[in-house]
């Protein structure tokens, strides 16, 4: 597996920072700190190991390890489950367990799944799961089980409720007397905290996103529709080998029209009207979000420039104070009150959300303190969470931007933000 | 919407038989008997009235009052829910309901996902489900609430148990005394009985998967690995515009190699080799899944042949037998005596699964009475049904066939069965 990872040090590789790396192409700074494209494999010219990246499964005890955590049970049966193509990319045909203790990573699959798992101890069964299941949880003795399930939160909320049921008929068989618990504990971090890899597949999903924006003067002229762009859009995407990172991306015409969770129209467009894009990629698995804003004609008019840099400014401003140990609120309070303070009403919604495997991924939100977002804007940015920053401007005139960013030791941008108006 | 059907009678249309369509290329064959291309909204010629194809929701509603169902409810927050997928084909991003009682289909969005709906009640909350769902099921005030939930059917268990336990205390609040149970008794139903428009997309997915068998010999050469093959065949699948219809199809080089779930290798293929692929696609969310079988050379050993033509006689003898009523292990009994009979093992598989949007689709199976089938194998075929059959040989050689069937007064193929070895 080659994985080209920039800024090795800014996105904690698990080598010690004094490691000089044998590659070609890098520039020695200072003792700690250096830029270099690092290959996994490669070897340190100085200590002589070999260079490994972390994995989501590392990641993973690490935490529980933090955290004081026994035994986190994952169930998945043929289709999908978040947290195994979290940590596995794969599916599983037959009935699975995997299991997470602080030391120890066991997968419980069927016979002819058994190919599949790489990195975990891995016992089989032929007939079906209760003949290892039970003991394994039996040897591991834990006091508490966490398992995937909220009441709130999406991201975590992947066990199925006939699973569940089964899975309490095995805990009765072997006389568990503990509790079973939500994973919301830790596998929100898990999933929001990115490491290097799932940065490096965001940062390519923003490219690719970038690259179909640029495309778009070569398919809009007059009376093209909103979903005729959103088709030759989608088109790229697949000719690019990525998917649409959500159904129904919006295109949308015209100053007046409603932006957010829209249906692109067959609304012909005219000289001299607006065009908003609201539209992501998935690339192996992680998503882009980007809002860009055109204008079909030359010289946009006033009130849409004065709108544009508003929003701008909004952006930088809040890009400004972004940093681990911010609360959500208030990076997005410091948005927020640029859009007012110029005169537009506030908008109706949170200045960002994370992005990742789902293209609103759970835990920490970039929103402010009303009742829908107040438990995750609460909640503190942590370095490696990957946000978008999307503040937007409804009413008489409807315009947004949406950038896709990283937390480092502050804000770091994975996109280029737009700084003015394309004219096509 | 323009829909082409084939064989309109034969695929349960919505129309009394005696309508004669207003579209060319038909052939009157006799009163009740004929073969149309019908296109949704054609007037017939005696009556007048438009042809409407019946959807899946109209057939829930059909399904519910037959068997007396007061009241289904799925709940789905974003991401996939099986039954969604199925009824309405679209996802959701807020916290939504879709309750079916035996004449209402009603849909409970947040008010940006309004949009979504078509054909049925919408109802629109604005802050949470809560504001709106507990007063829908008082109104319904059903006696018993049957959910997406089972312990042993995976394309029935889609609801999480984070929505459960959420949907308890929502039933709490309104003090139903009633009993929530599984809706396994006629969602197996729903998903396994086809209505025409299901069975048009599974014979384009079948149509594509043959198209891209017939480009094998533009890539297999001496030398290219079974992995090579197979991403071929992948590229291929997305230019058509189709998904893979599972995660590892299987590229198998030699007699001796093991088939099953099997992940392709690096093995790099030599001259006189057999090659096995089992594969299939994904069109407009339904599935195919063919088996192969080629030789990269001429005149194939004879122990290959005699492979070749019993697994082929196994499998046009249970065509022989398949009916509406049949149970699925007589079935399989048909082709498992061929196989044995000459001299060859047991295969360690049912002959046949159901496929549609899962390439392993519930219900009925043609298997044997086998601890892990035998439920499902007694169970009896139904019109509309659509099966693999694939009847295969391990041990000393390895081989298998497989073909996509739908159930109509007896099995009718919508693939064409391989009848000789291939040669490349």
């Amino acid at each position: 597996m080659k994985i080209q990872v920039r800024a090795a040090i800014q996105e904690k590789l698990t080598v010690r920072d004094c490691h000089i790396f044998g590659v070609e192409n890098f520039t020695l700074l200072g003792y700690h700190l250096f830029t270099v494209d690092v290959v996994e494999g490669t070897r340190c010219y100085t200590c002589n190991k070999r260079i490994t990246m972390k994995s989501k499964g590392e990641q993973a005890l690490e935490i529980l390890r933090e955290k004081s955590i026994d035994c986190w049970v994952i169930l998945i049966r043929e289709g999908k489950e978040k947290a195994v193509e979290l940590l596995l990319e794969k599916g599983f045909v037959g009935e699975s367990a995997f299991i997470f203790t602080r030391d120890r990573k066991i997968a419980v699959v069927a016979s002819y799944d058994k190919e599949r798992v790489e990195d975990m101890e891995v016992l089989t069964y032929t007939k079906g799961i209760r003949e290892v299941l039970p003991s394994v949880l039996k040897e591991i003795s834990p006091r508490k089980i966490y398992m995937n399930f909220s009441e709130h939160d999406h991201t975590i909320d992947s066990l199925t409720h006939g699973l569940f049921i089964k899975f309490q008929t095995i805990l009765e068989e072997i006389a568990f007397a503990g509790e079973v618990l939500s994973s919301e504990v830790f596998l929100e971090e898990l999933r929001s905290v990115k490491i290097p890899e799932e940065i490096r597949r965001i940062r390519e999903a923003v490219r690719v996103t970038e690259e179909i924006f640029e495309e778009l003067p070569n398919f809009v002229h007059e009376g093209v529709t909103e979903i005729e762009i959103l088709e030759k859009m989608t088109d790229l995407t697949y000719k690019s080998g990525c998917e649409l990172a959500w159904e129904d991306p919006a295109v949308t015409f015209g100053l007046q029209t409603e932006l957010g969770h829209r249906i692109s129209s067959k609304r012909k467009l005219k000289k001299n009207e607006s065009i908003h894009i609201d539209f992501g990629v998935k690339y192996e698995g992680y998503c882009s979000d980007l809002q860009r804003v055109f204008y079909y004609g030359k010289n946009p008019p006033q009130e849409m420039v004065r709108a544009f840099e508003t929003i701008k400014k909004a952006q930088e401003a809040s890009m400004q104070v972004i940093e681990p140990g911010k609360k959500g609120y208030e990076i997005d309070g410091t948005a927020r009150k640029i859009i007012t303070e110029n005169g537009y009403p506030e908008y109706n919604h949170g200045l960002g959300h994370q992005i990742g495997r789902e293209v609103h991924d759970g835990g920490c939100i970039l929103g402010p303190l009303w009742e829908r977002y107040e438990k995750n804007s609460r909640k503190p940015v942590k370095e490696g969470n990957v946000f978008t920053v999307e503040p937007s401007i409804h009413g008489k005139v409807n315009l947004g931007l949406e950038d896709d960013i990283v937390v480092k030791k502050r804000g770091e941008y994975l996109s280029h933000p737009q700084r003015e108006i394309i004219e096509i």
